[in-house]
């Protein structure tokens, strides 16, 4: 009998995607248990005790959390599509560049969209910044992993999908063709990629969950849109 | 011929520390270059270009830089002393809480230690919170890595040295005998493993550098210490 195997996730996270996204490539099957991120089961609280947050992979009984950590669980638990290189120096630049996306993007053009004035102008210089070293990483490749989608692409998912309703939400542009060809291209790549593609949530509920988001947080003014 | 192996480090840094322990427990001969921080030399501009930080690690002409993806790198790399477990759930769960204690407790410990006031209250009761937590991890254990010290012990190196300097620095005590006594047995444990104390930078010269960089801040009276 085939161990149990189960994602605590949430529609519309950039998060269970990078987990789902990677046991989809793998062909591997799993069940999903969806969470309302505002009253979260007692399972996830029991099985993340330390972040309370999605995704959480039950494998066979035994919870892990934190998406990067997952991501290299699945690699070494099932065959499948490879997510990260058989080199060690080249599997540390994987890492290296997931790390740079995880920690320093995907913050800085989340809050690009949900700050106004100084902070806002601040957070779009860094994600500018970052955008520039990520076209530069593209030179002459398909996708950040090569010729085929590896962890850098699932851990980029969010600037290739979400980040482009974010901008339009907000009413920014950080990604564009002109300063950006070699993302723009990526993006279109990857979004077009048949596992990706099949499991992207879609753009228009993406969209209309933003916009209810924005309309209620300037209902109520909280500080978050300051 | 060995190939070339060269550590970009600081003295008095437990972030250098950490991939220059693992050189040592695998039994790995390295260079060492001293960076002076307030002047980056040009080789470490160039190996790192992204964050412009140490640790570098230099193998064979090729950089890598951030020390988690380092000790990975040194992990699969060197052969010797184990830094990770051999079962992928054990991997999982030493990458888990060896994130945990550099993305959420060494900032916490560090800020209660170099701030005042509100800024320093939730600052201590997040430590607090963190040490309970790793205080329970250490539940019948003598490393965080098990009967001998892995990726997790190597992390908190910060913890088990670095920390009570500073909060003699700053006249503070987060960690003591009657809260923490698994983690205090830990600390003893952990700085008499030959490696380690034979590396360990001297408490006596960390403490003079803390005191003279609190002497310096309180004279400026620099944003860090409002």
């Amino acid at each position: 009998m085939a161990k149990e195997l189960k994602v605590f996730r949430a529609w519309g996270s950039p998060f269970s995607f990078r987990v789902e996204l990677a046991l989809r490539l793998k062909g591997v099957s799993y069940e999903s248990f969806e969470e309302d991120l505002a009253n979260k089961s007692e399972l996830l609280l029991r099985y993340n005790p330390i972040h309370k947050k999605i995704p959480v992979l039950l494998h066979d009984g035994k919870p892990i959390a934190e998406s990067l950590v997952i991501l290299e669980y699945i690699e070494e638990a099932f065959e499948g599509h490879p997510i990260l290189p058989a080199d060690p120096y080249e599997k540390a630049m994987a890492r290296f560049w997931a790390k740079f996306i995880d920690e320093k993007c995907t913050l800085a053009l989340w809050m690009s969209c949900w700050t106004q004035g100084e902070a806002q102008k601040g957070f779009i210089a860094q994600s500018t910044e970052n955008l520039n070293i990520l076209e530069d990483q593209l030179k002459g490749k398909r996708f950040f992993g090569g010729d085929s989608i590896g962890l850098v692409d699932i851990v980029a998912s969010f600037i290739a999908h979400w980040c482009g309703v974010l901008q339009e939400v907000a009413g920014i542009s950080l990604i564009n063709e002109e300063k950006h060809p070699n993302l723009c291209r990526w993006v279109e790549d990857y979004v077009n990629y048949p596992a990706v593609k099949e499991f992207l949530p879609a753009r228009e509920r993406l969209l209309a969950f933003f916009t209810a988001k924005k309309e209620a947080i300037m209902a109520t003014k909280a500080p978050v849109y300051k």
